[in-house]
């Protein structure tokens, strides 16, 4: 059992204790290779910033993403003290001085440390390690390197180290190294008890394992960011001056966990770039303190660390109390959308694991190591006990790993065999195109790809997950934890006759809030299209009682033959949802035709309606020869150009002649309807206001709209406004009411509602249309209705998030005005609608929309395949409406995100002209 | 500051010291009413149970409630050891201490206490308290008794304190009073800085302050049960073998609740009941250890006392680590829907209440105490300086319940404002009918009833909160814990050409389970009614495929007109949801009349079907003319009538005549339509299964529905089955494809899918049908899907749900043959049966129908008032649906809990039938 060991000191730092017995001191070669080495790498983690947060870092367009190819896992503590450090060194060790002799390369990472460089985990780690490696039964078996550095620290470290006057967290450029010399131990390899993997006949292949036992191992340990105070994170940061951003403690892990992957090992000789490909990785990044800790910043850690979602060990307390303090904190894990692959406690005789085991049966997996001695005495001994637990973590994170890894590469497949997705023609989805989704984390997803080694990649989720989707980083966990509230309180509780918080406080909101002004009465169900169908059911009930002398007076089902049949005044173009009753309130379009819904049959009267859009950096109008044709009235030029988008809302339009333009053309739509159909009678207005969505997001010139209420209020037909997509922020306002300046009589919500998290849809109306659905008999009674109606769970996030948005606290994109800020840098959106390919841009609150010049534009098309595969690549998640190309982020999104999206579209459409000309 | 002191050891315990400087010991009368008195209470909170678990208890329909006329807080603990102790004698102290001289009555339990009797939070609580009192600036201003009691106990502490050999728990009946005589102090009223109350003129009312001064004060504290060993409660009650069912510690503390509240303050001279409602009440609960730290029984305690959700006080911990213990503590009570009236920590110079404050910001107040000093060296000056802190904390505490209540009042009343009831008629919900619910627990609403004084009642939601729900309250905060961690990990994600864990995980075991056998791919959407008409679309579309010699070629919406009509064949009376796509498949019913849906024309073939029911304790047959009439089998009286219910579902009946005479009516019924309407196919056939729900709770004949899809079948028709209401262990099986022993080719399901929490569906298909679909165009695809489609929280709420129903070793309803047990006692239902104003019965899986006998019945009738008024004030919600009264249970519902509801109903009916006769 006989080793060598050497030992270097680059730099020694107090507290290290370099006069062990036993080890032989040798200086190895400084050449300036190496020390460049180092250099480069305690400073490429570091680079870009200066001491403070950058400024940029605010844009959450992140392309970086985290290498799966090896397990990497975030060891937490159920409270500090508890033995997190103990747990990382006892499991590093196990990694090194497992029997299968490979060449390993392991990192430890301590992104932030306290109370340097007095305490210093990476150096305990580094000591650690090494007792462990050389006490090892199985002998030290090839070569390791073991090095130590410490990177960026506070100005009270550089003081008590280097005696140096700093400001800000600079670079400290301490670095350590240790190199443990292996024998061979060839008897080892004789005997039967090896567990090298041998061939395929079952011998052990001598020369192999000797190959592979001259290959050196390395440990890497890293301490990212250091202040002096033995305090929380935040409490030194504060203390010592240096305010250090989320987003840098995420870049720094990042780029540490990318060198590290790329990294070769150190031995001295310099690269060889053969072999350190067949070093088995394994990281481990240990936190301070306890799981809600906060980081320097003052975000808590649990939430600091988010982004990355990296697997978790939870380090259990074995005290009395550790029960309780342990589910807690795997709680707050667990509710954050971490997975937890082994809970650890030491043994302190309360038999602590078995209420855990109980608890996390059949999820996670509990270890128990021997109790913790005098740590002053020397942990040889407790490491040599602890030596078969510790191999049994690390199998089991190995395994929970390959499982991770195995389950992420079976799932498109899975997908794709069993999965029917909606508006999905599934022959057209190639096999390796499907998108696999891991997380997201605020306005990110993380995406899984395997084309090049296994990673996760973040992709902007500009889609806004098809529409519905609101929170950044800060929110979601609020959600998280609303939505959790609201589950353990109520599940869910049956509505008709009841009341219940969420939902009555989640009404006051909204009549408060969208419905300001006009809306008395708030109806609950789930999901848009149902709102609209409940909001047709209302308005046609109020024309009915309001026009009674139109109707039979018989109004049971078996009169419906002698009724007149009821229309609505809709424009062409407009979606109000996929189910029957939605769909016959809309123009016949691709989603209406025979094979998709044969019951279709348009009860409606439908109009052209004028379109603004921007075209060669000018806002415009469009107006449809079709209302033109019967008009003595001329359209000025000037009335179909705009300086700005704002000016397309003035309310001073409301004078121009095209404002009678368009009541003549709506009033004698009418009145010939009235004429021609005699059986019908148009009882309902029904609008998406501003924006057609589905229908190619194309901006319907506002003052049509308000025409279109006025004529109807005039006529006393009801009308409905189709928020669903508008609503809630979408286009910069709570409720496109500001921007049209008129009041609906009805109108539906949703998407947005919960802040993109459970369906839940609102139809909001006016006490008189309430009051028509009074009567003695419950027949009279509006008589729909979900069994979710009202849900807690949909109605907590809600209020949540409706307040959320509108608090300017939290929402920093909220100007005095109540209005979002410009989110989409009117420079930027200019160039692109100048761009030859592009036919019209339209923006407004969080929506950028682009459609492209395409001969067979429509629902059909698939011109934008080229520029979605290429905003994919740049990590941006889009998925096109036909040759309409958007972007949708959400209230919360900062406006440097949004240029991000417009720099990504534009360097695509030059770089595409540049090729076209080539 | 002089003040007189009594002080009387009933028993007198370890640990406690009696020889305080300052105090005369008085003997006061021990007369044999107190003696009484004192053990009546003790005993009565344990009364009705012996040392164990009572098996009676295991039933959840519970009707005791919780008194909300006073404060009652919990007081929780981020760990063990923070000082949860402390707090609540401070706390309790400035409640009687208070300048406002009052009559008090305060209460204080410590449910669970370990280590006893040399620990008795309890006792030190009643030392401190007098303390505090003592040493008051105010000094004491009435008369306090303080007394102590220990009931339960376990043997080790019988042996310790009375070295008495006991088995189990039993009555220790420890008791200790203290009596507190206060003194007038008259210039205390005279100065100008007292702040009682003043008359409305502003003068100081001297003598009111002296009638309220001389009545007497009370702090009762009470250790419901204790343990010897110092551990944790579930360690020592095992290794004590006492063990002590969770509903036993509730059902006690519940009692000691109510006693306290009718109880009036033992002077020593008797009863006065004049008086003693004038004393204001207070209770505290003081947990044990920190707030997941297991119960006796090993349930955790934030679990355990969550049928109560008594509004809670945390203790946070003031150390270094002591941030994250705390917020994580905090979001342990918080996903569990308790509510957290303050933090409070101890200041240990770490501005630990920083990170605290922003966390709970606007959410929920934080309070720093004093450093905790060495506490053998006393506490007084510990509680003087802090005395400041404790008002400020009551004040809050008491402000916090004093808002709750008043939203409590409020919300019937903005909610009969503001809300809009689905299927209800405003007119007919009388101002104090509307059911206000606090929260759920398992299968209990805790309703809020102020009729008698402010109170949360238990109700058994036997609505399933309208066919959703399936939680005990073991699964609720699983589901809770699902939900958080899929709103953590992906808030939602959209789903075309994406895949998530969640969406893939609920759709293999959908396959595995409901779809075993036959389904192939899984449609999400989000509520039932969409489900429908997606299916409706995917039977069209494979009915079009295969019969495309009826079609005209041109396929577009252009062409409609030119196309045959299709038609469902559907069952009158089965219901299909509440969009006009849905109603369309179902025949003309309330729901349907012009008022209602002036849209719906009925596009089916709809059929009479032969019913089953229970009536005079008889299974039996109701076959309709219109299917005899026509046919020359001869249905025998033998094939009508069964012995058993299962004998209904069997597969024998095929061969019966009847299975003839059902296939010749069905035949013919198409046949006939076939020649009358010679421009409509019949396309689909869809049914409920097994049970027309909202149609009444109507059992059709499995053989007809069985014919029904075997005809169909025949003749190329696609089968849809409607389990939306049936589907996941509804009926006692996963799937009625079991019960009617046929597969559909398309089926849907929501409801109970996702356990009962938040709004999702499927719709189920064969791969055949999925291929209808496939094609070159986009155009091809189904065209129909919601943006919450295959949202992450009701995926994994499903996920997490559906594992739980199938697991036997957490479903105790589960038999082996993988069905659910009979839950409904053959013999009550068959009595019912048998009353004379009931007109069938129908019992399945977790149903229970009793049609009553009525001459308005259908859906508008209000004959059940009576009924259902009885039921809810005997702690059961049930609405009816029309004329019949239903309960609905979960999957996990106890037997006996379903036994009580009959035994309930059953004793409502004879009762009646009494009155009648009277």
């Amino acid at each position: 059992m006989m080793s060598r060991f050497a030992l270097l000191f680059r730099r020694s730092l107090s507290g290290y204790d370099c006069d062990r017995v036993g080890l032989q001191v040798r200086k190895v070669r400084c050449t300036s290779q190496t020390r460049h080495l180092s250099q480069q790498r305690a400073g490429e983690e570091c680079c870009g910033t200066d001491d403070s947060s950058p400024a940029t870092r605010k844009d959450s367009v992140a392309t970086r993403g985290v290498n799966l190819s090896h397990p990497t896992f975030v060891v937490w503590g159920a409270n500090t003290g508890v033995g997190k450090t103990l747990l990382s060194a006892g499991l590093l060790g196990s990694i090194l001085s497992s029997r299968k002799a490979r060449s390993r390369d392991v990192m430890y990472l301590k992104p932030v440390q306290t109370g340097y460089p007095a305490d210093s985990d990476a150096r305990f780690v580094t000591r650690e390690v090494s007792n462990i490696l050389r006490s090892s039964p199985h002998g030290i078996q090839n070569k390791v390197y073991i090095c130590n550095h410490t990177l960026k620290a506070s100005p009270a470290v550089h003081w008590a180290v280097k005696s140096k006057e700093e400001t800000g967290m600079k670079d400290l450029g301490s670095y350590e190294e240790l190199i443990l010399e292996g024998s061979q131990r060839p008897n080892f390899y004789m005997n039967g008890h090896d567990n090298l993997e041998a061939d395929s006949q079952g011998r052990s292949t001598e020369s192999f394992s000797s190959a592979l036992a001259s290959l050196p191992s390395q440990l890497t340990c890293k301490t990212m960011l250091s202040w002096f105070d033995p305090v929380s994170p935040h409490y030194a940061a504060q203390t010592e001056r240096t305010l250090v951003d989320d987003s840098y403690v995420i870049h720094s892990i990042q780029s540490a966990l990318e060198s590290h992957n790329i990294g070769y090992i150190n031995d001295g000789s310099g690269c060889e770039a053969g072999e350190e490909s067949r070093a088995e990785k394994w990281v481990l990044i240990e936190t301070a303190g306890g799981v809600a800790s906060p980081g320097p910043s003052g975000t808590l850690q649990c939430d600091l660390y988010r982004p990355l979602r990296l697997p978790a060990v939870l380090m259990g307390d074995g005290h009395l109390g550790g029960i309780s303090s342990t589910i807690s904190a795997y709680e707050s894990l667990h509710s954050r959308g971490y997975d937890v692959g082994a809970v650890v406690l030491s043994d302190y005789g309360l038999d602590n694991e078995k209420p855990l085991l109980k608890y996390l049966q059949g999820r996670v997996p509990v270890f128990v190591l021997p109790p913790v001695p005098d740590i002053s005495k020397g942990l040889s001994d407790w490491f040599d006990e602890s030596q078969v637990c510790f191999s049994q973590i690390r199998y089991a994170l190995e395994e929970s790993h390959l499982r991770r890894i195995q389950r992420l590469h079976e799932m498109p497949r899975k997908a794709e065999q069993i999965l029917w997705w909606p508006f999905t023609q599934h022959t057209m989805v190639p096999t390796g195109e499907i998108t696999l989704i891991d997380s997201r984390c605020g306005e990110n997803f993380s995406v899984f790809k395997s084309t090049d080694g296994d990673r996760l990649e973040s992709q902007f989720d500009a889609c806004a997950s098809w529409w519905t989707q609101g929170p950044d980083m800060h929110l979601q966990p609020e959600l998280a934890r609303e939505a959790a509230y609201a589950a353990g309180r109520y599940g869910h509780v049956m509505f008709p006759e009841n009341v219940h918080e969420p939902a009555l406080r989640c009404a006051e909101l909204l009549l408060e809030g969208v419905g300001q002004g006009w809306a008395r009465r708030v109806f609950f169900s789930d999901t848009g299209s149902a709102a609209i169908e409940i909001a047709l059911k209302m308005a046609f009930r109020k024309f009915v009682k309001d026009h009674a002398s139109f109707f039979s007076a018989d109004t049971s089902w078996k009169s419906v033959e002698s009724q007149p049949s009821l229309k609505v005044l809709a424009l062409s173009g407009s979606y109000h949802g996929d189910t029957l009753g939605a769909m016959e309130a809309q123009a016949p379009n691709p989603y209406t035709g025979f094979l998709q819904q044969p019951w279709y049959s348009g009860r409606g009267l439908f109009l052209d309606s004028p379109k603004v859009y921007m075209q060669m950096g000018q806002w415009q109008l469009d107006i449809p020869d079709s209302l033109l044709k019967d008009n003595a009235v001329k359209v000025k030029h000037a009335d179909t150009v705009f300086d700005s988008r704002d000016d397309v809302f003035s309310a001073t339009r409301d004078q121009t002649n095209l404002a009678e333009t368009y009541r003549a053309y709506v009033d004698n739509q009418l009145s010939v309807h009235k004429a021609k159909e005699v059986k019908n009678v148009i009882a309902a207005l029904i609008i998406e206001p501003v924006i057609h969505g589905a229908g190619g997001m194309e901006m319907v010139d506002p003052l049509f709209q308000r025409v279109l209420v006025s004529v109807c209020r005039n006529r006393n037909v009801p009308v409905i406004f189709d928020e669903i997509f508008a609503g809630c922020w979408r286009f910069g306002v709570q409720s496109t009411s500001e921007l049209l300046n008129c009041y609906p009589d009805i109108a539906c919500y949703a998407k947005l509602l919960t802040g993109g998290t459970v369906p839940l849809a609102v139809t909001l109306a006016t006490e008189d249309v309430f009051e028509s659905f009074k009567g003695l008999s419950k027949l009279d009674a509006l008589l729909h209705g979900h069994s979710y109606t009202a849900h807690a769970m949909g109605c907590a996030t809600a209020v949540a998030a409706l307040q959320y948005f509108k608090d300017p606290s939290k929402n920093t994109n909220l100007l005095p005005s109540g209005r979002l800020l410009e989110l989409w840098e009117p420079e930027l959106v200019a160039a692109i609608s100048c761009h030859p390919s592009v036919k019209r841009v339209t923006t407004i609150g969080t929506l950028f929309a682009c459609e492209l010049q395409d001969k067979d534009s429509g629902y059909a098309s698939t011109s934008t395949k080229g520029l979605i595969q290429s905003l994919r690549a740049n990590g941006i998640f889009a998925r096109p409406l036909g040759n309409v190309v958007y972007f949708l982020c959400g209230p919360l999104t900062a406006p440097a995100s949004c240029k991000i999206l417009l720099q990504v579209l534009e360097s695509h459409l030059s770089r595409e002209m540049e090729q076209i000309k080539n």
